[in-house]
């Protein structure tokens, strides 16, 4: 048994608390700014007020104040905060860390550090870090992960994927349980990259389902769902290109990291609603007006990559014409313009 | 304009006549014994009463007995008969047919022609075609393509393959339409393969919603989605590991034929039906009772695939222990047992 820390009390930090409790060990799950008033429910009731389910046994929650007491002992630290806190969670965990100690996240996205060099999180963690720590191989997570549906202990495999093995090996024999079958890969990139595109593209995939609505039609068996996996199916060749182009290994396109994740994204989170106000006609500015208050992670990912392509075809690291799915997203996110599915520049 | 003539008048065969009489040509849409009372009812009221939509201008329904007349003129062949007519319909065409006719079929399926050796249906359909037929190329389709969503122009993109690079241009042109998106592939095991299996796995996805309802649940973006994500991973890649050993291009798998046509196949038609009621903790046979007077193309397939296995692994042609996913499915359908998903053997 080890003594574990989770830092970021949103759905997902929360929700991998389960397992890891299940697990056997005891968890201190550590609220941002962001989520004080989850924590403060937490302590008061031991229920995460949007997970809706009561903690574990072996769950402490703990406020951003009392982040050195839940390190205190702690031998494994998760980083579960969004993408745009990766930098805020290496300077705040930094300095209270020891070197050496195995660090996981489940933070998923893509940065853009110069004109068309684009970097996966960790990396840019990892970089945030203080110099003693720069050692570290931080691990990530992913794979098909509903925050609820793994609070509720419903079966889910995931890859942790990290450079170095036995760290890798260290979470994957401490996490594991049952219902959360953990799965391992050296190749961080090819994790990473599928991991932070799925958002985006799940997105786009539930561009469908608003289509469908604006011509008249209702959930059901006949639909949009042709045109839906017309698009998952370029999202898929899309997400290939990339993880390539990356130096990652392709095989996690059509695996748990892409594929996998991709199909539960398209189930009704943000990004799938947000694809639909947008299928149903909306400009991008009218749709995040009725998603007030949602972190909108695949926008991010569209205005990071959107914009970094020209650079990446100016450069000769993808051909002219590549991506015109993202690159109509990126018109769509970015241009102002309203959805018109380019399938005939997809499959080419 | 040419004259097509369609064999098969179910939903595929004819939704398919949509985008082809949209493009132009005159299209004959020739029932088979079991599509009888369609055609009647075509014939009476212009609609097919299972598509329930009014036949497209152009499109004309014949009675089996008509068949020659059918044929009369015919430039282009389509088969859209389910896979167990595939020796019916080559023996049925077969003496009406000119040598170079151009033929393409919707008909998915593989057959074990002796222990270990899987063939897939265009192979069968020119075996047993007349002598001086077999050097026809016929053409297949893969693909996403509920028939119900074709009949209403939804958009979809599907892939033509052939071993005949004109034959297979010429249809590409003559049947695309503004939302039809024909592309092409010359590796026809490639796209067959995936088209054959995905009946099979989207079956296997679909048993998460079943599972859901069992443990009490409820439609919802909170469900068994991990679940279902974590089969359709895993179904990816025993496609992969199938078409490889067929000497397919895996590139199909994260594309339109392998993982797309899998999506739309899990939304809600028979074999996600037949998955539901295994999930829901029936037995094959009870299951069966439950979906009378249905084909399950999903069950012939495990049957066939699920019977080669121990010659495929015999033979080396696989390793030991592969698909697991299958080999379960195979365990339920032919073997009695009820669902246990063993995730503890995926992704190894």
């Amino acid at each position: 048994m080890a003594k574990v820390a989770v830092l970021g009390a949103g759905m997902m930090g929360t929700a991998l608390c389960t397992p890891i409790a299940d697990a056997g060990h005891e968890v201190r799950l550590v609220g941002t700014h962001l989520d004080a008033a989850w924590v403060e429910g937490m302590k008061r009731d031991g229920v995460h007020p949007k997970v809706g389910m009561p903690l574990p046994d072996g769950v402490l929650p703990f406020a951003l104040e009392e982040l050195d007491a839940a390190l205190d002992g702690a031998s494994m630290v998760c980083v579960g905060v969004s993408s745009a806190g990766v930098r805020w969670a290496a300077q705040n965990l930094g300095p209270r860390l020891q070197p050496g100690i195995p660090v996981i996240a489940v933070t998923k996205g893509l940065e853009e550090s110069e004109p068309g060099v684009l970097r996966i999180l960790p990396d840019v963690f990892l970089e945030h870090l203080p110099e003693n720590l720069r050692s570290l191989h931080p691990c990530a997570i992913g794979g098909p992960c509903i925050a609820g549906e793994l609070a509720r202990r419903v079966h889910t495999a995931v890859v942790f994927a990290g450079r170095d093995e036995p760290t890798l090996k260290r979470f994957a024999e401490a996490f594991s349980t049952p219902y959360y079958h953990v799965r391992t890969s050296k190749d961080v990139v090819g994790v990473e990259v599928c991991a932070a595109l799925k958002n985006a593209y799940a997105m786009a995939v539930g561009i469908g389902a608003g289509v469908h609505e604006r011509a008249g039609g209702t959930a059901a068996p006949v639909a949009h769902h042709n045109y839906e996996a017309a698009v998952f199916a370029q999202a898929c060749i899309e997400m290939d290109q990339l993880v390539r182009m990356l130096g990652g290994d392709p095989a996690h396109v059509p695996h748990l990291a892409g594929a996998g994740d991709m199909l539960v994204t398209t189930s009704g989170g943000r990004s799938s609603r947000l694809g639909r106000w947008l299928g149903l006609g909306l400009s991008f500015p009218e749709a995040q007006e009725k998603m007030k208050g949602d972190t909108l992670e695949s926008a991010d990912l569209i205005r990071v990559l959107g914009g970094a392509l020209p650079s990446l075809i100016a450069q000769g690291k993808l051909p002219p014409g590549a991506l015109p799915l993202m690159r109509h997203l990126h018109e769509v996110i970015v241009g102002g313009q309203r959805i018109d599915m380019p399938f005939d520049q997809f499959f080419r």
